[in-house]
């Protein structure tokens, strides 16, 4: 595995940016391995994503830092980060009574295709204790009551700051987070939402799915802010029901869609192909 | 193409229904072509959709009507209809300026995939006058505003009568329709809504969904009832869009989908596949 | 949970044969839960599933297959089987080195996602043993050579009846079982194959999309016959790549489909869903 | 609508080429609009689209061509092209005797969807004419005969030549077209294959989709090369069905899905989102 830095970058457009950012590189003898860009015409903003080879980059990362924030950024009035490839995101996984994303994260990352490093799990409940066992990771049973949220979620964040947590990933966690506990994780809380939002946003989406008589159901991946299901939306996905399913057979069906599309929305985060800006999300190639 | 009868059915839930309506065809000489059938469990309702060969049936149209009521629909609480497949249904079409639903709907039937008749296309602009032409299609320009819209609806009802109009497409019409006039035609008139419902119900979805920044679009085939957006659900369909999409990339994508949406949900109805109970649809195989 | 009957049924078409079954089954308090039938005409062969409430039921099991038999299915030629909701059946999970198939079905087994038992995994590499262990099902390391095959074989059939197994899944086996072998359990071993077959049967499909340039792939999941890859199709799905895609990418995008096609055709089979006919299935609603 | 241009290029990877390609544009006084780029890790080449604004751009059509040739095509050993979007492309239509990819092509023509002219519709059935007419789009009946095919590919030749025809879509035109001919239009003869390619390729592939049992059928827009339903894939999409397809439903289910990829195909060669490199295709975002 090569070692690469990725520079994410969104601002004001302007003429010549991807000329700016690339002869950047190419100066200091960088080699491009991706590039995705992208226009939003109506907010007249520019988006971008590259990612070069670092083997034999003249520049160290601090320089890269300094020197790209200096010359090109600073002038260009971006909002920018940088990330290398070989800088592991530490994960945490909230979860509650279900297991299918659960079982299916920890799967995907013992199978090495989730580049991340997962030091713990969070459950309101004690059901999946089990699991986190069999997969190794260290299980935290924090119960949430009207009158004890406030203390837990600070017991959360204890724990979160002890382990280096970079992101969170609700797994079905069933729980609605706090204003203060969210702004404290801006667009590193990862939700999957078991409807195609917008439509059946709030609790029982497959009891109402099947009450209105939909054909289709979804689940929808994205960033959690304080408003409840209105953040932006990392990825979605469809699945084609009938009339034969009761609301037992919705939640079956529902669970192959979430796992799959919530694994799909932290893969993207992990690789760095988010970019959020204005409640909606750029995902890059 | 042999002639066929088809017998729908919705009734409370009890043992016998399928044994009791197959020896009917049964006893009568009839050879069952196909048979569908749905219990709610949580209803407690029985659906059913039977077809079975006319030729060497011992009864008559009037009799089967007769024999059936007496002997099985009554004494089982059935709601029931039956239908030939050769009583052509006579469709009108309801249009306004995009031409996407209109083309597909006029070149399916040309082509011989839509089996009915289509004596006339209603308009509230002249635009698409030209596509009725080209197909051979008295078209008729009722221009409506708030003032005239009772008196206009008057006269489509005064031209479907004319014309012995079974059910009313809705292709684009981009009005909303009288209570007064649905109520004529209840489950037979059918709209295309371009989202996927129930999110973006109203104007101007697209806008909509662009604004929410969803992953997928789609497009739904109901029945027209007097709540706006809410009735029955014929058929929906999803497609992956991205940030690249403007909201006029949506409206071109979406058509895509609208198109294929309404003329399959057109086509239940045709085939007499759809069966409506309490605001959600049976669709038979 | 109740206990229902199965019956599986195909045989010449002819008149009254839905009636038949049906009176017979309430003719001895017998309550319809799902009915499907399908009549391919072009074999003039007729399909059915039928499912019915046992409790009240006059018949016994023995009874059962006593009368339906001699009334029913010798006068009109069926073949057909009878299966209780009740028997669990015994599945055996064949694997190589890919986790991802493995994974999937054992949490949905200890979700309770999917109603069998898995008394033993059978391997020819030990990649996988740890995956056993942690779910806590026996792992036979059976590695097969050329020299090795028939006499591994042997030992497979052996660990077969010992832990009476009713069929098998190669979750990845990525081995060909002789013609011997698969005989032994006619319909009864299901195998995914990592291409929407019969494009790329045979080895490395991923390497043969890829440099054929599709757009899209797939994966099946198929009963094995004595003929590689050309068996009945229980189901199958696709997903869209692009020219992004390296043979890697491809990889690990089938990975996903593959388990989900994979424990979609096991749980058809589980449900007694399909029916086997002229190399073809029916897979019943 | 504004005019641009556009370059696409494929070259031996290298550093630096996005680097200089836009530094070109950003010199000139152009503004890119869209840039897509890929690179083909195990083929060591780069492929490239860059679209900019030629509103303010400070060199003519000419220029451009001589000056990026001069300091940027040759010294990187550039395959390319560069086409102005207020150049409109000529299409032929070559069609048989179904309608339903032909009705699609010329109603999303007429309304504006597809920005070609379309000066002329040959088949070698009569069937369409009546088409052609209500579209007012002259339609030449070529019948073709194995002793009459080469005369006839003249005359084909001479009509595309006259009309000054930039590439040609068989829209389901059902003949063999000679390598000669081929040769002619490399990567501008557009086609549609009624199934999923590689799978059933050759005549009647949903006879062979029924035979084989598949879940799910496909269509695949390609360009036409002289070795038979094996030319660069451009678009894919697939439908899922079932048992109760018979061939003729399959065609009919087909159908949907064949006038979709083939627009879509259409579409992506008319945008200039194409670029074909040993028998593969990129589409360019």
């Amino acid at each position: 595995m090569r070692n690469t830095a990725i520079i994410r970058i969104h601002c004001p457009d302007q003429r010549g940016i991807v000329a700016k950012v690339t002869d950047f590189i190419h100066r200091h003898n960088g080699n491009v391995l991706a590039l995705d860009q992208h226009t939003d015409q109506g907010e007249k903003r520019f988006f971008m994503r590259v990612e070069w080879d670092l083997d034999g980059f003249s520049l160290s990362v601090d320089e890269i830092k300094e020197t790209f924030k200096a010359e090109i950024a600073t002038p260009m009035s971006m909002i920018w980060s940088l990330k290398l490839s070989d800088q592991i995101s530490r994960m945490a996984l909230f979860v509650s009574r279900a297991s299918h994303c659960l079982f299916d994260l920890l799967a995907r990352h013992q199978a090495g295709e989730l580049k991340v490093e997962i030091p713990l799990i969070v459950s309101n409940h004690k059901d999946l204790e089990k699991v986190a066992n069999q997969f190794g990771i260290p299980f935290h049973h924090l119960p949430v009551t009207k009158e004890t949220k406030e203390q837990v979620e600070a017991e959360q964040n204890r724990l979160l700051e002890a382990y280096a947590i970079d992101f969170i990933v609700l797994a079905r966690y069933m729980q609605i987070l706090s204003s203060d506990f969210i702004e404290r994780y801006p667009n590193r809380i990862i939700n999957i939402h078991h409807s195609f939002l917008p439509a059946f946003a709030g609790a029982k989406p497959y009891h109402a799915a099947h009450s209105r008589g939909v054909k289709i159901i979804g689940a929808t991946g994205h960033y959690v802010t304080s408003e409840l299901d209105a953040g932006p939306i990392i990825d979605q996905d469809t699945i084609r029901i009938s009339h034969h399913d009761s609301v037992e057979s919705l939640v079956q069906k529902g669970k192959d869609i979430e796992k799959l599309v919530l694994s799909r929305a932290v893969r993207a985060h992990v690789d760095r192909k988010t970019l959020v800006y204005k409640n909606k999300t750029i995902i890059f190639a």
